[in-house]
C-alpha cells in the first residue's frame, strides 16, 4: 500500500537502495540479468541509428533521402569498426594523463580471462556488452552531425569528417570523463552525454554548417523561407525510436541493471520527455498561432537530452522541470539559428548542442548530490565545446580546402539522390489515377537508357 | 526428450510451475531479472503509441496525417505526465471504498525504503518500474479512441478530452479490477486488459463516433463509399509494431519474469494472433472475393485484443480458438458498423470494443481456472460499458456543447493538416518525371508567402 | 585496467568462461534471466518479419507493395500455427533415425512437470520459450522466398509453397542438424542457421524464380533493366530491422543468456554487418561509380547472413573478413544474376543463398575449434542444397502444373495489388499542388463505382 503523498516528491538516486552489488561481487544470477540488460541497451542504442536515419529523412526534402540514409548507414557501420580498432582504447585507455591515453590498437586487448567474468566491471556486464555498448553510443555522436549538414554536403568529405570525428573527436573527448580523465577527477557529471554525446555531436553540427553555408533558397533577400520536410509519418516514427531507444541510453548508463536506479532512470528520462513534448506543442502554438508537429518531435527529443546529464540524480519535479524547458528552448533556438542564418534542417544544433548544454547545467541546479556544482558543468561544457568545436572546425576547413566539402549548385537543385547516388528514394505513383507505363515498369532509374526503346522492342 | 502426444494439450496457466517466488522473497538475481523484464515490457507497451500512430496514419487520407502524428504524440506525452500526478494514485490508491480512492497528489508517494526493494511487489519489480508500466498502459486506452474518431475531430477537443480520459476515466474504471476494487472481489477476470484497456479505449471511442458522425463522403444516398487508407507499408508496420508491443503488454502483466507464466502468455499471444490474421484473411476472401490486407491486418490485433484477458489462463488449443474467432468477428463488426453508418475510419471499435468483450466472455467459457464465470465476467463487461460509455459520452456532449467536436466542412474537406496544423504530412515528389521548383525547393509550406517572389528575386 | 595489446586477438568462443551452468543445474536467478533473455530475442527474431516486409515493399514498385504486405502478414501467422500443429515435433523429434521423426501432432506435448523447470535444457529456457524461439525462426526461411518471387506470383500459389515449405521443408532440413540428426553426428557445425534457415530459404527462392521467370521488361533485347525500388526509407528500415533483429537471432542462439558467449556473439555479429556495408559501399562505388544504397543494405544483411553460421567460434579479425568478404560477394552475386537473367527482384538469393553458403564454409576456415571441418561444412551445404532446392522445385512445379503460379500479364502490368487485393498501397497526393477531390475523398477504391456519382448526389 502507497502512504498518501501530498506533493511530488524529490527522489535522487542518491537515495536509492542498490543491491546485488557488493563488495565481494554479484551473484551469478544477478551478474547474468545484469549482462542481458546491458546487451538489450545496446540494442537500443543501436535503433537509434534507424531513429536518426528516418527522423533526418523526414525532416528533409525527398530528393536528398536515399544521401541521408546512405550517410547513415555508413556512420554506424564504420563507427562500430574504427571503435573496435582504436576508439575503445582511445576512450577507456587505463592510465593515462588525464588528456590523452591510448591502449592500443584493436578489440581484444583486454581478453583475458577476468574480462568476461563478474570480476569485470563489478558483474554489470562482460568486456564485449562493454565494447558493443559504447560502440554504438560513439556512432550517435557523428550522427548529429548528419542531420544539420543534410542536403548540400559532399558526401565524400562527410565520410572522411564523420570517421575522424567518431574514432578520434569522440574518443578522446569522452575520455576526460568517463575513461577518468581530468574533467572526472574535477568532478564534472554527465550521467548518459548530455555534453559528452549531444553537445559533442552538435558542436561538430555548428562547425560544418557554418563552414557550409546554408541550404539555396532558404534565406533570400533578407527573408527566411521554410523548407518543409518531405514525410512526417517518416520524422515521427524517428522520434518514438529515438525515446524507445534513450531506454537503453540512459538505462545502460547505470552499467548494470540495479533495479531502483535503472527503473528510477527511465522515469525520469520519460517524464521529461513528455514534459518536453507538451511545452513544445504549448510554445509553438502560442508562437505561430498553429501547433507544430515538428517542434513537438523536437520538444520529444529536447526533453530526452536535456535530462540525459542528470537523469540519476535529480528529482522527479526537477525531471519535468527540465523537460520542460528544454521543450521551450528548443522551439525558440530553432527560432533564433533561423534569424542568425544557420540552417540546420532538422534542428540538430537547437536539440543536442543547446539541450545538451541546458541538460548539463541543470546537474548543477537540480541535483540531489551536493557534490555536483554549476560552475565545474561550465567549465565542462567549455572544454567539451572548446575541444571538439575546434576540431571539427579543423577537419571541415581542411576538406574544404582540399576536396571540397558542398556539392555544385546544380545538384543541390537537381538533389543528392541523384547527384552522390544515381537514383531516387521514392516511386510511390501507384495511387489511384496514376498512370501505369508499358510493360509494368512505372519509371526508369536515371542511370538507364530510354524505356521507350524496351517497350517498343518487347510489344 | 519431448514424449509424444497425440493431440493438443490443454495447457492452462494454474498449473503452470512457478519459480522464485517464496514466501521469504526472491533471490538478488532473480529480483534483478525480473526488474529488468518489467522495465522492457513497458518499453514494449511504449513502442506501441508508434504503432498506433503509424497504423491511424497509415489508414486514413494522406491529408490528415500530421493530425494524426500529432494527436498520438500528445497522448503519450499527456499519458505520462497525468497518470504521474493523479492517475497512478486513483488506480491503485491503497485503502479505499472498492468505487473510489485517491492516494494523493504526484508520484513518489509511495518512496519509502520499501518502494525499491524486493519486499514491494514480492521481488516482481521496483516502484518506478510499477509506475511507468502503468503509465504507458493507461495512454493507449486515449489512443484507440484517437483513430476511430480521424479526420474530423477538432484538435483542442481531443486534447481535452483524452486528458481527462486517460487521467480519470480510465484509471477509476482500473481501479476496480487491478487496483483492488469491488470487481476484483466479485472474481471478475482481465488478466491483461481486454476490457479494461480494449473496451475501454472503444467506448469513449463509440461514444465519440455517435456524437461526431461520419466523415464527408463517407455515406451518401443510402450507398456507404470506401475511403481507402492512405499509406500500408504504414498501416502494416504499426500492426507488427503493436504485435510485437504485445510481448511487453501481455508478457509484462505477469508482473514478475516467472518462467513458466511469462514464456507461456507469449504462446497464447502469439497464436491467437496468428490465428486472427488467418481466419481474417479467409473471412475477407470469402465475403469480398479478395482477400483484403486492411482486415488481415486487423485480423492480427483481433487475435491481439480477444487473447489478452485469459492469456495466462486458457489452454493452447483454446487460444487458436479465441484468435479465429476474433479474426472472423472483427470482418463482420466492420461491415456492420458501416451498414448502422457508424464510421470508425480504422476499425477502432471493432478491434478494442468488439474483440475486447469477446476475450472477456471467453474467460468465463474457456478458463481453466473453475473460479472463473460467464456470469460474472458479463457484469464486469457491463459495468466498465456503462461506466466509460456514459463518462466519455458526457465529455464529448459537454465539450460539443462549448467549444465543438468538429471541424469545419471545409477544413475537412481541405483537410485537417492545413487546418490544425498549417503543414503537410507528404511532399514526396522527388522521383522520376518529378518536375523540381527552381532553387530546389519542391514546395513552399501553407504559411509561407509565394515562392515566386523568391525565385525572381535570387536568380 | 585493460592491458595493451598491439593487434586484434583471435578471440575463440570455445575459450569464453562459462557461467552458472554447473551439472547441478542453475540459480534460480539465473534460470529467470535466461528465459528473459530467450523469450526477447523471440520478439527480436520476429520483429525481423516486419524487417522483410518493409525492405522488400521497399525495393519493389508501389503497384505490388500491398501484395508483399499481405505475403509477409501470412507467413509469420502460418509460420506460428503449423509450428505449432507439426513443425516443433518434426524438427526436434526425440528419438529418431537421424533421417526423420516426429514427435506427434500439436503443441503441448512435452508439457510436463519437468518442461518448464531449469531441468529442462539446463535451465536456459522453458519448453514455452524454445517453442516461440524456434517457430519464429521457422517462419523466417520462407519469408526469404517472398522477396525474390516477388511481383510476378500468384497469391494463392505462395500461400500453399509457404505453408508447406515452413511446416515440412524447413523442420525436416532442421532436424538434421539442430534435432541431432545425421549431420550433426557428422560434426557439421551452423550456430545460428547461414545454411539452416538462410540457404534453406535461398534455395526456395533460386527454385521459385528459376520456375516463374524474370518480371516483364526486365530483361529485353538481350539488354538489362533496372526496376529500382519505390521506397528507400523503407527499404533501410527493413535492413536495420533485421539488423537489430540479429540481435536475438544469433544472441538467442546461445540457447541461454551466458554472458561471455552471448555478448561475444553480439561483437562479431555486429562487426561483420559493419564489415559488409563498408565493403559494399565501396564495391558498387567501385563497379558502379556512385555508391548505391541497395548494396550498401544489401552488403550489411550480407555480412549478418555470413557470420550466422560460426558467430561463436571465429575471432574478431575473422569475424570481420568474413563480413568483408561477403559484402563484395553480394555486390558480384547481384550482378551475377541479372547476367544469367535470374531475376530476384530483392537480392534475396546473394544475400541469403550465396552468402549463406560463403559462412558456413567460413566455419571450416576460421573456426578456433579444430573440429569443424571445410569438407564436412561442404558436405552439409551439398545436403542441404539438395533436398531443399529439390523439394521447393518439386513443389512449385506441382502448383505450376496444376493451378498456375505466375499471375496474368495483364495483372502483372497492373500491379498484383489490383489484382490479388483489389487495393492500392499508396494515396499519398496531399502535398502541395495537389488536388483535392471534393468531399474531401482524394480517391476512390478500384472495387466501388464512380466517385463522380457521390459528388453530384451530396454537393
Amino acid at each position: 500500500m502507497k502512504p498518501i503523498a501530498p506533493v511530488l516528491v524529490l527522489a535522487g538516486g542518491l537515495f536509492l537502495p542498490t543491491i546485488g552489488l557488493a563488495e565481494d561481487g554479484v551473484s551469478p544470477g544477478t551478474f547474468v540479468a545484469n549482462n542481458v540488460w546491458m546487451m538489450l541497451c545496446a540494442g537500443l542504442v543501436f535503433i537509434m541509428h534507424l531513429g536518426f536515419a528516418t527522423l533526418e529523412s523526414g525532416l528533409t526534402r525527398a530528393k536528398n533521402t536515399t544521401n541521408i540514409l546512405f550517410k547513415n548507414t555508413f556512420i554506424v557501420s564504420i563507427g562500430i569498426l574504427t571503435y573496435a580498432l582504436v576508439g575503445f582504447n582511445l576512450m577507456y585507455p587505463g592510465d593515462f594523463n588525464g588528456f590523452l591515453g591510448f591502449a592500443g590498437v584493436g578489440l581484444g586487448a583486454g581478453y583475458d580471462a577476468a574480462a568476461n567474468t563478474p570480476e569485470y566491471a563489478n558483474g554489470g556486464y562482460t568486456y564485449w556488452t562493454d565494447f558493443l555498448f559504447q560502440a554504438m553510443f560513439a556512432a550517435t555522436a557523428a550522427t548529429i552531425v548528419s542531420g544539420a549538414v543534410a542536403e548540400r554536403i559532399k558526401l565524400s568529405s562527410f565520410m572522411i569528417f564523420a570517421t575522424i570525428f567518431v574514432a578520434v573527436v569522440y574518443t578522446i573527448a569522452g575520455s576526460w570523463k568517463w575513461g577518468g580523465g581530468f574533467l572526472d577527477g574535477m568532478g564534472f557529471y554527465d550521467f548518459a552525454g548530455s555534453t559528452l554525446v549531444h553537445s559533442v555531436g552538435g558542436w561538430g553540427a555548428l562547425a560544418g554548417v557554418l563552414l557550409l553555408g546554408p541550404r539555396l533558397g532558404k534565406y533570400v533577400g533578407g527573408k527566411m523561407y521554410p523548407i518543409p520536410g518531405s514525410n512526417m509519418p517518416l520524422a515521427t516514427m524517428g522520434v518514438f525510436l529515438l525515446w524507445f531507444g534513450w531506454f537503453g541510453f540512459n538505462g545502460g548508463s547505470v552499467l548494470s541493471a540495479d533495479p531502483a536506479l535503472t527503473s528510477f532512470v527511465l522515469v525520469t528520462t520519460c517524464l521529461s520527455a513528455s514534459a518536453g513534448a507538451v511545452v513544445a506543442m504549448a510554445t509553438s502554438w502560442f508562437a505561430f498561432g498553429k501547433p507544430d508537429l515538428s517542434m513537438a518531435l523536437n520538444g520529444v527529443l529536447a526533453g530526452l537530452v536535456g535530462i540525459t546529464a542528470g537523469a540519476d540524480t535529480v528529482g522527479i519535479t526537477s525531471a519535468v522541470i527540465i523537460g520542460a524547458v528544454a521543450g521551450a528552448l528548443v522551439v525558440g533556438s530553432v527560432m533564433f539559428f533561423d534569424r542568425v542564418k544557420i540552417d540546420d534542417p532538422v534542428g540538430a544544433i537547437s536539440v543536442h548542442l543547446i539541450c545538451g548544454i541546458w541538460g548539463t547545467l541543470a546537474v548543477g541546479i537540480f541535483s540531489t548530490n551536493a557534490e555536483h556544482s554549476f560552475w565545474v558543468q561550465l567549465i565542462g561544457i567549455a572544454c567539451y565545446g572548446a575541444f571538439t568545436f575546434g576540431s571539427a572546425l579543423g577537419i571541415f576547413a581542411i576538406l574544404k580546402l582540399t576536396i571540397g566539402i558542398r556539392v555544385s549548385e546544380a545538384e543541390e537543385l537537381e538533389g543528392l539522390d541523384l547527384g552522390e547516388h544515381g537514383m531516387h528514394a521514392y516511386d510511390l505513383g501507384a495511387g489511384p489515377g496514376w498512370q501505369e507505363q508499358p510493360h509494368g515498369r512505372s519509371a526508369q532509374s536515371a542511370l538507364v537508357t530510354a524505356p521507350k526503346l524496351v517497350t517498343s522492342e518487347s510489344t
